[in-house]
């Protein structure tokens, strides 16, 4: 038997102005850091709980309710990577804009089908991300716009290869990370169908705790509420 | 030229109660905290630094102040590696103790020899450490009780393996660990001797920046207060 605890980063302040991010770097609101606080101290009262290893993506807002969370769970010293692979959804053209105002400029329906279509892609973004924390990655790897497909499609590698490998080995393992790409994630390995998705919504910062077997089919799932 | 960032944590509570600490995992005053955002402040107004690796020890005041740093210097993207190599020099049967009492304990001159002397190991304390953060290494490596040469045997090989073969390929590096273990690297890297490295302070969270040309030798050292 062992654990695997999913946790949406708290509220950003994309999150409070109804905007959509993607790879934006936003910070936490204070409500989203004290969100941050609540989770850990739930996760803390997991019994039999006893994680190696802390995954999230390169967002500062993934990050910062990572550090939130060991801190509060007096897991400090565990390793933590920060992968773009656990990254948010990457929204294109979208980045940036309000939710009421994309619906405006692109038509309601036409953004209902970008938000919804597991395989809808929105606008590419013009130009490629000028940022150091991607300089060191494969260029050809980064994205300008993405579906919920392909977002799941980048971050599965890393979850079989360096969260998956080490959960058949026994060890429990916590992953920070996003709205969307936590849906890609659950997807999977939930095995919900391209429907179903739709209604899925991930909360921030409302730990989502598996219990699996030793071929870590899902025995159990319990939200920390 | 290559830069490496030194810096020793904030004030912790047992700095404040002139305790003796080593492994003993202590968390930041309040004040320790302020001073961690300070090092930040100071260390985001380097010219030309563009860090790729932030090193720290498995103990929380270190890793506590590596996350403040990072946070304020807007990298907190980068990777940190937690190794119990840069942690705090082990006192062993010290550990706990008060400074006053100790050298009513064991003399005043006991005492000196067991913090000036660089190859005085005091006391080992009785028990291994019982702690789910060493489980995971070589029982046989973990001390009982430690000299700063000892100290500076065990953080050595990581200093080499992991931080300067990335500054030899031209990568700034910063490294957030311990009154003692840093003097252990300082002594090294500047080939301070036995009888000099007695006076050699590290204050909390002054960071220290040295430029290094390619064969990493020393060409400047500032001390950011």
């Amino acid at each position: 038997m062992v654990k695997l605890v999913l946790v949406r980063h708290g509220e950003s302040i994309a999150n409070a102005a109804n905007v959509y991010t993607g790879w934006n770097d936003v910070p936490l609101t204070e409500k989203g850091r004290e969100q941050a606080k609540m989770a850990g101290e739930r996760i803390k009262q997991l019994a039999d709980f006893y994680p190696t290893h802390i995954h999230t993506s390169v967002l500062s807002r993934a990050i910062v309710t990572a550090n939130i969370v060991s801190d509060v769970c007096d897991f400090l010293y565990l390793p933590i990577t920060k992968t773009w692979r656990l990254n948010e959804r990457h929204y294109g053209a979208l980045r940036g804009l309000n939710k009421d105002v994309s619906r405006k400029v692109f038509g309601k329906d036409q953004v209902l089908e970008w938000r919804r279509g597991f395989y809808s892609i929105p606008p590419k973004q013009g130009s490629p991300m000028i940022d150091r924390r991607y300089k060191l990655c494969d260029q050809h790897l980064m994205p300008r716009a993405e579906s919920l497909y392909q977002t799941q499609l980048r971050l599965m590698p890393y979850y079989y290869d360096k969260i998956a490998s080490r959960m058949l080995r026994g060890e429990d393992q916590i992953i920070v990370a996003h709205g969307s790409s936590l849906r890609a994630l659950i997807k999977k390995i939930e095995n919900i169908n391209d429907h179903d998705i739709v209604n899925l919504e991930v909360p921030n910062a409302e730990p989502i705790v598996y219990t699996m077997d030793k071929q870590l089919n899902i025995i159990d799932k319990k939200i920390l509420r």
